[in-house]
This record gives C-alpha cells, structure tokens and sequence, in this order.
C-alpha cells in the first residue's frame, strides 16, 4: 500500500509533511540520534516508497535536540555484529547500503539538515543526501576506521571523492578524523553553514523552494545525477539529450513559457 | 571544404584569428548574445571543423558588450519548443548537445572569457571549455529549472559535478540559483578572476602562451581528458602510457631536448 | 624473496624502517632528486613487494634536502628517449605508468611529505599517494608540456582531475604551469600545510597514527578508493557492502567494540 504522506506515522523516527516537504526527523537525542536495525530498514523502506508519491517533493533529513546522528548505535548493532556469520553480515551490510540506494533512487532531492554529531552512519546519510545545511558546530566523522573497519561503508568510496576530491576523502576515511563545519563548506561537503537557531527555517525555506519548481523535472535531474556517475561523456551527452526531451513535453514547461510571456512568475504542479 | 581560419565568416557569430588563436565573440549584445537554431548549428559545426585545422591552436570564446551569452532565446527557441513533437524535441536536445561533443572533441583547448550574464546554455559553453577566465561581475547561473526543465542539459549532470564537485553542483542545478563569479572562483569553475578592463587582453596572453606550446600534444592532452573519464584506474594508466609514447615521437619533443641542452627557450611547432 | 623490511637496501633510494611505518627517501639532493630508469624500476618493484610484508603498514614518501623531486632527468632519460624507437618508448611510458599501478596497488597508505621542488614525475609520484603533505615553499608542476609532452603521463588526465577538479586540472595539464602551495591546499591537492622544519615530524606522527589502526582495513579502503574509480553507484554500494562484511570478520572489529565496552582504547594487530 502506498505511503499516505498525511497519515504516515513510522515507528523509529518522526515524520512531518507540510507544503510537499516531508521532514524526517532522527529521534533519540539522548543517545544522539542513533541508528538501529529496525530504523536502518523502516528508512530503508519509507525512502523506497517515496518513489510512489509524487506528492512528497522535497525530503528534509534533521537530528533532535542539536545532533544529525551518533551513526550505528555501538550496543545495539556493532557487539550483535560481532557475533554473526557472514551471511547475517552481508545481510546487514546491504541492508545499510539499500538505504543509500533508496535515498538515491527516490525522485525526492534530498537536503541534509546538519548540526553537532553527524557521524559513522550519520555522516553517510548526510553524504547520501543531495544538498546539506549544516551549523558551525557540526561535526561529520567517517569513523569506521575507529571501529576497525573500513571507509568503504554505504559507498563513501565512491560518493566521498566526487563530493570533497579524492586527497580530502582519502583522509577522512583512512584517518576517521572529523571534518569541521568550516572544512566542511570550504571542501563542498556543505552547501551552507546557516546558525543553529535558523537551521530548520532555512532547510524548510530551501525545501519549499525546491518544492515549489518543477518536480518532475527534478526528479530526472536527480535521475541523471545518478545514472551518469560512470559513463563516458558522450554517453551522458546523449543520455541528456533523451532526458531533457523529456521534461520538454511536460505541462510545466508550458506554464513556464506562457508565464514568461505575460511577464508573471511560473506556477508549476510537477506535471 | 575545410574551413580557411583567416577567411572563415561565420553568420551568427564573430570570428577573427591571429597568432594561432581563433576568437569566437557571441554578438548580440543588444539581447545579451543568446542562443538561436541557427547559432548553435553554426557553432557546433565550426568545432567539428576545427578537427581538421591545426593552424588553430587554441580557441577563445566570449560575448560582447559585457556579457557571456543568456543562453537559448525564450522567444526563437522556448516558444517554439513548446510546440514540438517528440522527434522535433529530440533532434533539438541532440543539437545543442552535439556542440558540446564538438567543442569536447576538437583538438584545440578552449578558453571561455566570462563576464556578466552567463546562463543557461551560456553556463554550459563555459562549463563545456577547457579553462575559465571570469570577471568579479559574472553570474552563471543554470537555470534550465525556472523554465521547467532539469539540470541534465548538453551533459550538466556529468561534467559540472567533476568541475566542482557533486554537492555544490547538485544545489546549482536543482535551485538554478546564480553562482557569483567569487564563488566560482573558489570551487574551481573559474580559473581565475580578472577585471573586466582586462579580461579580452588576460585571454589572449594565456592563448598565445598555450599556442606556443606543444600543440599536438596539447591535443592529446584534451583526448584523454575526455576518454579517461568513465575508465578504470589501470585502463586510464595503460591508455596514457600509449598517448605519452606517441607524443614522444615527435618533432616537438626532440625540439624541447635540444633547446635544454643548448640552454635556451624551446620553439614548438606543434608535429 | 619477499622484502624484509628491516634489512632492505635498495640501491636508488633511502630506506628506513620503524613501528611500522616504511619511509622512502629520494636522495640525490645535488639534483633535486630526480628520476632515472633505474630508480623508477626499483621503486616500482618495490611498492609492488610491498603487498606481500605486512609489517609494513604505511609509507612516506619524501625527498632529501629540501625538495621533494626533479622528476625525470632531462639528460639521464629525456635525450635517451629522443633515440628511441616505439618498442622502447612504449617500454618506459609503461614502465612509469607500472610505478602509479603499484602504488596504487598495494594496501599501505602512502603519505607524500613535500617539500620545494615537485615537478614532472615528482608532481606523479605526489598525486599517486593517499595523503599529501606539504610546506609552504612546495612548487608542484605537471610540467610534461614544457618538454614537448601531453599532460597524460601516468595517470594524470584521470587521477588529477578528481584530487582538484577537471578545471584547475585542465589549466596545470595545458600550461605546465606550477601550482603553489597555497593553491595545492585551498584546491585539496595538499591534505595540510606544514613547516619544512616540522614536515618530517608531522608525516611520521600522522604515518604511526594510521599504523596503530585496522590495517587489513585500510588495506581494504584503498583497495575500493581504486576499484569503485568508474564503477556505477548501485555497483559501488554492492561492493562496499561486501568489502565491509569482510572486515566485519576480523579480530581487529572484535577488538574495537570489546575495547568501547571495557572504556578503554582498542589495540589493532592488523588481522
């Protein structure tokens, strides 16, 4: 059954909806906001269904009580972790990866609203993200070093280096230091460093505005943000061709000409 | 026929040529040198041509009166589009993306001269050069969303996000919002700002010095920065030693040998 | 015979060994330390030897005498290469190239500490390590186009771009011109500037920082920071997911959390 985005009540964060923005909030602030087998997949499945609600056109990912995220809870996933085969490992693994997929897939961007502890998975969700405000306390961690792991969680991999560069990432995730907000905004990890009296108003102002355009078209622009990661030039070039005529038969590019015409501003319904 | 650089007279835009360095000027200040069917045929087919005139070493493109370009013309090419079939649309998209695959493949690096309005297709000539000049007063701005479309236009998904990375890249071309030449400047879009007095005489010195260079090598030099883009660290590593090889043998590299070993200045000839 | 790390004497550069940490001093300060046929051979079987000694746990690189490196000699390599036919030309090219792929891939961090003078193949060997460290008076030149060359020699036109962006390394790849230390930190090319006093102190202090962690880890980080290069996201993700669940099942995980819960810090072994 579809994601009702009026009625939807998850069970391990809070959810809002207001003008098409949809507000993930992580929600254990006295423990940090940390993520659990059970968040980890109703995340998981809440970004999956996003794919189906058009009504939904911007996410906004936050932190209760002046964190984003203690990342994986160190009780409740790392010692079960320790016990497991590799079977139940594996499992895990790509059930944390599934949820980048998922923050991926969905046509939703997705603007990160960062603040204090944002680290371990907290960091990945945030690097998962397409947009991030973040306050000049944030602290973001790729950690997994820390824990005996390594970098390569969730994709940092792959997604770090085409965010910060490849020397930025590579220290990051072999030292497991944290970035400080203003590295952070100096690197491109942060779009903005906005103060933590104002960060929820300028992710929800952000949002609306995003809103507020042409979803559709915003989808394929996230679509091919993700589909050209690894293809030659030409490819994209013609992969772009195809995309953008596209968004050339919607309503909304109408309204934006016959808006332009009459010298209003564009209404656009992501149709 | 192939084009004759000191006769070429293009119809839609300005041409000169001089000490190996071939001009383009964007000439319709009066509408701040946009876009039209018939100049980004014209222009992709005078960079497809450019494959076969080594006498043009290095291409500068600017706009006249104090501006780039704002990008395609809502009245000769929005209108219009808004009538389209699919094919019409398709063979449109394909167009202006077969002039960025022209300006991508021909041999020559290309220097965009930046200043004031530089939008929309304007904003994807620069990204679509080799390197950036850029006055403090140039707004770039992809702005393909406030006219209902996506960010992925003539390969903007792929390439802007090498140039400054995912998430900045990502803001720009889900808002439209404009980019200050500042910020440009610091996220590695321009290679440098200089004043507006300046700009037309900063260009040519730095054309002049790259086409005094190794020009043939400089072509190589373009090649794999286009074909190593989407290849695995070895392929890309084995695909160089092959390219090296081949500059190696010629009359350039020998000319560099002999002008260190008499302790003076190299004179290329670009074979 | 595998290298043992605490008796190896190669013949074209310094070796010291200690708490795991290999240092690799070029050392022919007269010259700046450039490169010969000899040492680019010897370097290269070194770094490839050093996949099978896991004692050691990371590498310094760095040159005697206040520069980092000449890169190949002009007399010594440059007039050989003028003589040479493709069979030979092709043989060196790949030769070089062999030097990145090995220390690419073996699993030890390798830590640049720069200094003065980094051009040509010193500029190659510096972007091929991890991290980079340097001092303000660092100068680093992809100067290949000054002696004839394209600006693909080893991996440059693939690897540069993502450690700065495809812009500011179009402009160092075309001009040749050096990148100044200011410029190599601002642009993440430099992970860090530091005193040419304090340049040997801080890479060891950060080389012992990431030998007391995971190294099968770490080994496993740059292992997908090369392999997940130009793979898709989807890919990417499948593949963390599965490097992760590898370390997932050493001593070193156990280690981490047994350490968390007993409230002290964890000692990694490396397995």
């Amino acid at each position: 059954m579809t994601l009702n985005p009026n009625e939807y009540a998850p069970v391990h964060f809070r959810w809002s909806f207001e003008d098409g923005v949809a507000t993930v909030t992580l929600n254990r602030p006295e423990r940090k906001n940390p993520l659990t087998f059970e968040s980890y997949a109703e995340l998981r499945d809440t970004f999956r269904q996003l794919v189906y609600v058009p009504e939904v056109k911007v996410v906004v990912i936050a932190g209760a009580g002046g964190n984003f995220s203690s990342g994986g809870d160190v009780h409740e996933i790392i010692g079960p972790l320790t016990e497991m085969e590799m079977p139940g490992l594996l499992a895990f693994t790509r059930m944390t990866g599934d949820l980048v997929k998922a923050m991926r897939a969905c046509p939703q961007p997705i603007i990160a609203a960062l603040d204090g502890v944002c680290v371990g998975a907290g960091a990945i969700l945030a690097m998962a993200s397409d947009i991030r405000l973040a306050t000049p306390e944030t602290k973001t961690a790729f950690l997994f070093t820390r824990v005996g792991l390594a970098g390569c969680d969730m994709g940092a991999c792959a997604i770090l280096p085409r965010i910060i560069g490849q020397g930025r990432a590579s220290e990051l995730l072999f030292s497991g230091r944290a970035m400080t907000a203003e590295e952070g905004e100096r690197w491109g990890f942060h779009n903005r460093l906005v103060s933590a009296d104002n960060l929820v108003d300028e992710a929800a102002t952000l949002a609306r505005g995003l809103a507020s355009g042409p979803t559709f078209a915003h989808g394929i622009t996230k679509t091919q943000l993700n589909t050209e990661w690894a293809v030659s030039l030409d490819t994209a070039i013609e992969m772009e061709a195809q995309a953008q005529a596209i968004c050339m038969t919607t309503k909304d590019f109408r309204r934006a000409f016959e808006a332009f015409a009459a010298k209003r501003q564009p209404e656009f319904e992501g149709d």
